[in-house]
């Protein structure tokens, strides 16, 4: 397989074609191309390419494009498109994805484009989908998936499983339902491959079946499904009821999503960007931090204002006051991130007491271990014992006290129900900042007996 | 669902009926948990009570269980296994997770636990495993896969499919092969549900099927099984043929990893790590960035000690040395976060040059509105234009550099192949710290005329 490759060549030969209306040969050219590498064409495209392109090709291939576009590209598109037009693509595409388009129309077109899809059952389903909370199981799932009834036997199953597979892209399970619709189990379709048809489903299906609650949140239904290796899971409403199903594609969308906006978080980027978005929104996104530093070492500078008269005697413990932020802010960002990740794997165990005592045990050897280095460094370097000293005990307590900080502020905000990855980045290293230079000025000033 | 849940009550009652040797007990508690959850129970357990429970619960669990313990102590359980009882194990396993295994052991013992390993076609499938390097889509792909010819009808697809589905946990796709065993297309299982038996299976196999090849990075593997939605690939070497085939749990432990390797390096910590290691694991993860910070502050002290003339007139000058150094810092790490994301996502376009000139303008937008309002401040709280003036003018030149750096290291680092994640965190942030300092006492004696 050559994996697809946007080439600049392309993208102007597609320009071109658009502004020749070359249109079967678009066709042609487009036919073979995957939706994903569709959607990456797109988004180069300006508004009215792209649109001219959504309009020309199979809506069974745009649906999907449409779902891979970058958000505001295509809102751009949806907006040129009339509630038919919309409903068409809406009409090829798995309930779920139908119901995350349909969320982001202005809320005036939305009753339009439902009443235009013309298969009833399924804008049904969208429009029920439409009621669960986005950052919910039940935001999440989709409303295809195949169902038989416990006390059907395996032909009549195989020939309703054939009649419901059409709409439905991977079968996965087939799972078994009462006649109150309560999910009882499920099948495997290699099950049903390798059975007599004159079974029972009450004799052949698996009892044990996982599913989750429709409020369940994304996040839990990620690591339920990634713990027990899960390619789809059913999900049940508050009596037990089979509404939907979750497949392993759109978990994936979550651990990605949830993956990068910690890392963001811990990098002090707000928001969710892209390298390619505006100037303007990466401003935004990046500023809010970058403010939160300013007013910490602003903070420091007044400190440091409250100990000047140490400044003639002392110059040197001013030049050390980039490093004693430096690393209250690195054992911060390091104990924090090791805490953040241990919650979010759910393998963090024994109480909050037992961890801080870890992270002092741990500090301190690193502490002294690095404050030895530096007591001979300083020592050597400036000839003055007594300062030089003051400045290590100075770092290894700034480390013992970053790293309870950087350990107890993601565990107090998880107890909180609080995202603890906000806690990792600008917001330890300024705290941190802030507090390890008052220490040191504390400490230097008792050691050297000012 | 109930998830489970690991109670010490629960660990307290399986460690006491350890010790009286309760065998039917332990069978009956533990039949009924998922063997994702009874590796939970054993990473808790000494390595003797651990031993026992594996050697005592029936092997078609033990052997996933193996699969989902920590390293640790999976090669301490092994370590008290006989050849032959690890043997029986990998017998249960896929292929891919029974060379995981072995390529764990000893190799004193390796071709022992080959011999005896009854099924020989599993045993053959395993040692070819063994070949691959553990960082390719080689190492990452298990043998079990259902494949049929071309030239065969459905009938005797679907008899040949049943005995080979055997060993297939999850069929997903039938992967059909000319003669020489060359992958030629796909079938789903729906399909050959809703075919006529008479058909041949080239006149209704999809042609068109992604595919990988044996050397194909893991990452890779997951780019293009994320874009393209794909939930099992079948791997193909060098002259075309089927040889293996990489399912989506395994790219959902790819992904999980990458992401927790780059968090990682983002927030200084080398190795993977985990909360529950020991101190001693986690000082060595630890300390390596925690003394690069140490001689980027010791180099940022030697700077500010060249320029000590300026301490008596302009001791304001060097409170603020912490706060320009956390600036410098935030923004190299936030700008080389963004660029570090966008290179994992594949989609950077354009050239170095322009993503250079993008930032400067984003760090001078940033640099001035945060110039400005350090101005006003220092203005205030000083009462020294001038003095406030240089300290404001360096603060928006150090930003700017700390952003072309932030932007620059990441993109010339994978240029030349390396992975770019380690550019963040304190890598980025040490360096900048330097320069930073640098910087803003070369502009403060010039704006202030020293």
């Amino acid at each position: 397989m050559i994996p697809f490759k946007l080439t600049d060549d392309l993208l102007k030969e597609i320009e071109q074609l658009i502004e020749d209306q070359k249109n079967s040969k678009l066709e042609t050219l487009l036919g073979e191309v995957h939706y994903a590498d569709v959607a990456e064409i797109i988004d180069e495209l300006n508004e009215d390419q792209a649109t001219y392109l959504i309009k020309l090709l199979d809506s069974d291939k745009t649906s999907d494009v449409l779902t891979e576009l970058d958000e505001d590209v295509r809102e751009a598109i949806l907006n040129n498109l009339s509630a038919k037009e919309i409903a068409e693509e809406l009409e090829e595409l798995d309930t779920d994805d139908a119901a995350d388009i349909i969320a982001e129309l202005p809320e005036g077109i939305v009753q339009e484009v439902i009443s235009e899809i013309e298969d009833r059952e399924h804008a049904k389903d969208i429009v029920d989908l439409l009621r669960y909370d986005e950052n919910s199981a039940g935001g999440l799932m989709a409303k295809e998936l195949v169902k038989v009834r416990e006390n059907w036997n395996v032909l009549t199953c195989v020939k309703e499983m054939r009649a419901q597979a059409e709409n439905v892209t991977r079968v996965h399970s087939i799972y078994v339902v009462d006649d109150d619709d309560r999910l009882k189990g499920r099948l495997s379709l290699k099950d049903l491959l390798t059975t007599s048809t004159k079974s029972d489903i009450s004799d052949v299906y698996i009892p044990k079946v996982d599913s989750v609650n429709v409020n369940e949140d994304p996040e839990e239904v990620a690591k339920i499904m990634s713990k027990y290796d899960l390619e789809a899971i059913p999900v049940v409403d508050e009596m037990g009821r089979l509404v939907g199903r979750i497949t392993i594609d759109d978990i994936v969308d979550v651990i990605k999503e949830e993956a990068e906006k910690d890392y963001q978080l811990a990098a002090g980027i707000s928001q969710d960007v892209e390298a390619d978005d505006s100037i303007w929104d990466l401003t935004r996104a990046r500023l809010p931090w970058l403010f939160l530093g300013l007013v910490g070492g602003v903070g420091a500078a007044a400190i440091m204002g409250g100990f000047e008269d140490m400044i003639s005697n002392h110059a040197i413990l001013f030049f050390f006051t980039p490093l004693i932020a430096a690393m209250a802010g690195n054992v911060g960002v390091q104990s924090s991130a090791i805490i953040v990740q241990g919650l979010a794997n759910d393998d963090l165990k024994g109480s909050i007491s037992n961890r801080l005592i870890k992270e002092m045990l741990l500090a301190s050897l690193n502490g002294v271990i690095l404050g030895a280095v530096l007591l001979l460094f300083t020592w050597a370097y400036n000839g003055h014992f007594l300062t030089a000293l003051a400045i290590s005990i100075s770092l290894v307590v700034v480390i013992i006290v970053a790293g309870l900080i950087g350990t107890f502020i993601p565990l107090f905000l998880d107890k909180r129900g609080i995202d603890p990855a906000i806690a990792t980045g600008p917001f330890i290293t300024t705290s941190n900042d802030i507090f390890g230079i008052l220490i040191y000025f504390w400490i230097a000033k008792v050691v050297l007996g000012i």
